[in-house]
């Protein structure tokens, strides 16, 4: 199967066919890159605090695999149904695709105004017992059981589970009521999860989000422990779809509100799809900037032996993050967060009783710093790798501009 | 279509194709009774406490309607994708089916080994913005994302949301993994509910379940608290499928102690399916008796005008009734319920600052009592309305013997 | 210091001075019976479920240490600050009073109208650091911070804590408002406390409490799961204030409606003291059962090695004895429950990370099982062991009449 | 009785008697100020963003009371029970001393290692019955009593309680094992409180506290949305106690990066007190910045009709403030956070059902900013009032030098 840049969707291009894109995490540098190389948030040098582990993923944490299914195709006018496509599914094994042992977890949330299918199960038992998933809001129910489809069809799987999906919005640039997510695009992106560097940006559950008025997606970083706070690994990863503009900041600096021109138009002006937009080549108003409505979800995976309370006291610490970048958890936000440990291999699925590790509690506060700054890093990754898209009803959706940012980040200090 | 009883599910008949019985809660009483009509735990003098409204369903809430989808058909040995089929789905609309306007909502959980979705939201928002839906526990998604596309397709309904699925486990009378629920029997059984007379049994969602060890399903019963405790109404619908059957009482008298007999079997000696049961013809053993796996999902309805913070409250008294029954909330258990009020009309939509009307604390308790009382007499219907069901690989679950009750009662002094 | 049997306070006594009796759980035999002993449920064969351990009492649990100060002074009408007095304060070391390892723990509340300090960070760290105290209502805070004097002092100890104390209202009996309850009365019952059999009834903080309309207070009961489910012990300890006389249900015998005589009521006809009540020598009305206004404070031990969400999931069962007793966590109760377990010594006082057991949830039913059964019998041990008690304004509260039970239990096929 | 400046606790002073300084919140502008007026963070201009109301204070929301008692007495060695004693109680009455009416309420918990007494009954009820009070860890018992004790002594009155206590711990600069918080002061502050500008700083329950390694305390400020947000006013008081200097950020500047030096240290070269820290005139290390234990009480009220589950809502944006700042919400600390609601007056007391107002959640966004936002200044508000203090075993707490903000906000771009 072919592999799509994301930035293909954008500009002019007509797409007769729907586009299957289903990436492993592990590119190939060559596949990767038709497009110039984008800067991710550590090369810029943005200072966000702490050590970021090899990769700067949530795959710096051992097993974890990744991967995506990008579903894009069409233009112009939204018929339901048909299109335009800009959507997907994105799935983490915790230990994975080829390991089915359970994982300790936990999950919080900061606004529910979203989805998490799972969470009932996995607060009473502290046990997350198979992948997690993240799609667009109406394909949570289809992503759910395509993953227990899978699972009973997989020797010496569980022949039953209560699947931890979660979703963001994606019916702005995406014909959101044509659930145009399948069974086979789950199965794809779980079959096809692989360890290694996380594609970011448009792709998967990320593709059709917008984050601050940027385009937004999936992004991903860790931070690493010194060796004496344990030496363990933190990594990140979110679908980011919330936040208004002018709240964004970046390391503490005012981005959003530098960049207050590139706000979400309508591309075609001859033929205004979506009501109140305004057209791109219009003049800017004080209106663009929308309210923040959207949400985040974010999956948070360590190797350091937390058990499932202490797990829970890190998915909380998700919101320092998101409130360090400007996210207010607002009503319309469904800002819901995961934390697993893959330390404790084989306790989740033993029989009777079982020997673990656990950190002890006066050890666990660095992990709640790495995980704020890990969050911070992913957000800005998400939105440094996603490129600008055109859309549903035209509606274009533009890129963070990176070649901008240094010169904001001099101006405050940094 | 044709109105099939339950009851032909059973013995030796065999089906060709898929029966599927989309049941409005309110049946002509000739479509009601081919089969002798089965008496209700209040018809009983079951002496559970508390005054049943007229119907002694959650029906006795005015607007509240309820509509089943039942599938049954095959028997014999289960072929993963053709059956046998055990199985549907249970819908309630808070306001009926035509009125979109949320009610107050909130949910609990006594053990969490399930799945209800929409939860996230209603805990945060307070407010229920849909119909509550109830099937097996492999179809939890495509009920979920039926129902958006039910309201996407709905002149003035939102188009989202965030549906409020449930679910129980019916993998040994039906072909769970058949994935058989399909978006149409979802559909029919949202455009079919009605107010009225609720049909109990092994109908809808509950078409498939075991209840401490009798055939389970879908039961429900209100109470009414006289005037000088404000008149409300409190209705109750349950979706049974936990217990053992050692721990059934009812109305405090251990009926399962006495009533060892009649656990499941495999009704097919010659072609015995499901490995350690007891074939029906063989002398009975004390290992028949089940650990009380399964689960129960409890809607609770009310008039009174609680506000989410005390529906709250109502619904962790879901918790008392279940106990008096029998269950412990126990490990592979999802027990759990949500309750809404049908009070305070308008006030889930409004735009901007609302009246409301709230019962104060002072005066919650009874209906707590009435939330745990309605609770067991639903149980109890649940069991007295289904019959005996032959399903997949021949697993025969008996009906609870009505007949056999008053001479145990009598036993008890009751 | 003189041992007073609680049964001295009632009657027409008159008292000079406040005794204080601070009671030692294990009593020698001579000691704690000038009266006929009473009998515990089991030695009445009431069959509530289970096998109890030895003693069955929380101190059943390898190293769990109780102790009482009691505070019995004065009678007929209430001068605030000087009595009559009827309080006091339990103790319970989870590893015995000279032992400061941390257990881990959670907790749970049915109907939270009441109070349970230190339960934040309990539920945050999982680890529950000191003693648990139960007193009266008006007494939280000084117990609360006398534990911090008593640890401060303590060599080996924290000089630092967020105690955990919880309560239940005795201005019935208590001249409350007096605050009588000091630190030196705290102190005595941290010291006092000891292994072996627990003094029940009308003794420290159960002294001057009321349930379901009997005289109750402090009751304990044990169950011992059997080899095959690991052999563990679960132990319970109430301080029993809570229910209404009508709802009492002993076994699914419900003996609140057997037993509605013996309502509380006004001792001395002359000086009818307080408003509304029914003088004793009056004929009975349908008014004088109360409405179930107080509270339950219930801690549950074990030795199961369970980590602190499994031990937040055992404190929910709690609920499921009181409701089958008869309790509906009413608006003005405080039913709060605390579980903590005894294994994984060492734990909670790790410096880094530290290997644990942890049974599999697959193996917790039992546990949940024997918390309900034992939550049952503690409460009725709570009133079988309370004798007839008079306090302020000449309030008496009448014993649970066992000998009345036998016929009770007969009638309804126990 | 005299109004002491808290400056007066440095140096080399040395007290004989303690000092029980009552102080109402709206001081004559001449018993505030013998030193020179200390500015608040809106009149150094500092962007926290969004609009304060008139006083920056919590008692911009109508009928909000505040008074401390501040306890400052002795100095050097640390004696047990004699000082030195820097500590004090802060209450606050949500509708004023003399109007006992309840206010909606709910709480939140970012790193729940603090006590706050009350929560069980607030999140059960949603109701706040009486004053918030905030004092030393080892003083909530007394605390909590005495307003028991207060309330039962005011004619109208519920004579009953679960009072709402919190704590930080300020075992460095104060004998906190001396126990010197007793009844008089906290019925001292209780009568002492009034509406109007709220002292801040090393003030009431403030008084020994450390913020970010800079003398903290007690801060306050406000936000008031534009009327076509509904105008309403958030008002904010916190209880400062936590934070690293490290990462202590004002308005996003990294100001605890610039200011590395004024790290707390030993004001007695010749009697070092309390081991391993530095004497003041040693040079600096790198080991001098604390790790950020250490705890923040927050105390939101506002005019918005919001229920109880929407500000519980509010209570969690909190968490958003705190992380801005630079609190990660360490293992050490005890985040806690409580809101209320003035509107809806008479609710909380209705005898039946009862009429109130509620804010649809599609407008609660900006309260959530709000509260963020008057979080943040709050905290910067504590440090920028109180002065350099000098406590037990001569340890000396740094002011925030706000004379150096100026340039560390210019050389960032603010």
């Amino acid at each position: 199967m072919p592999n799509v840049s994301p930035s293909a969707c954008c500009g002019v291009l007509r797409f007769a066919t729907v586009f299957v894109v289903t990436v492993a995490s592990a590119l190939p540098a060559t596949a990767q890159t038709p497009a110039p190389a984008k800067q991710r948030a550590r090369e810029l040098g943005l200072p966000i605090g702490g050590t970021a582990g090899p990769l700067d993923a949530i795959t710096d944490v051992a097993g974890v695999e990744v991967g995506h299914t990008t579903l894009i195709s069409g233009s112009g006018k939204l018929v339901v149904g048909k299109g335009p496509i800009r959507t997907g599914v994105t799935v983490i094994h915790p230990r994975g695709k080829s390991n089915s042992d359970p994982v300790f977890g936990a999950w919080f949330t900061l606004n529910g105004n979203g989805e998490m299918t799972g969470t009932t199960w996995l607060q009473e038992s502290g046990i997350l017992e198979g992948p997690i998933a993240i799609t667009n809001t109406h394909s949570v129910g289809v992503v759910r059981d395509a993953i227990l489809q899978w699972q009973v069809g997989k020797p010496g799987m569980q022949p039953w589970g209560l699947p931890v999906v979660a979703e963001t919005y994606d019916g702005g640039l995406n014909d959101i009521n044509g659930f145009h997510v399948r069974p086979e695009h789950v199965a794809s992106a779980l079959d096809g999860a692989k360890g290694g560097a996380v594609l970011e940006g448009a792709v998967g559950g990320g593709t059709g989000m917008v984050c601050h008025g940027f385009k937004g997606g999936i992004g991903t970083a860790s931070r690493r422990l010194p060796a004496e706070q344990g030496g363990y690994t933190v990594g990140v990863l979110v679908q980011c779809n919330y936040g208004a503009r002018r709240d964004l900041r970046i390391a503490g600096v005012p981005v959003g509100e530098e960049i207050q021109d590139l706000q979400p138009c309508i591309a075609n002006r001859d033929a205004p799809q979506a009501g109140p937009r305004r057209p791109c080549d219009a003049p800017a108003t004080n209106r663009d900037d929308d309210d923040g409505a959207g949400s985040i979800i974010v999956v948070v995976a360590t190797d350091a032996p937390l058990l499932p309370h202490q797990l829970k006291r890190v998915a909380t610490r998700v919101s320092l993050g998101v409130g360090r970048m400007g996210g207010w958890g607002q009503n319309p936000s469904g800002d819901i967060f995961v934390a697993f440990s893959t330390a404790n291999a084989g306790a989740g699925n033993a029989s009777d009783t079982v020997a673990v590790r656990m950190l002890a509690n006066g050890r666990i506060s660095p992990l709640f710093t790495a995980t704020a700054q890990a969050t911070e890093e992913a957000i800005v990754n998400a939105m440094l790798a996603a490129e600008t898209m055109t859309g549903a009803n035209d509606l274009r959706i533009f890129a963070l501009p990176a070649d901008r940012l240094p010169a904001i980040m001099k101006k405050y200090g940094r």
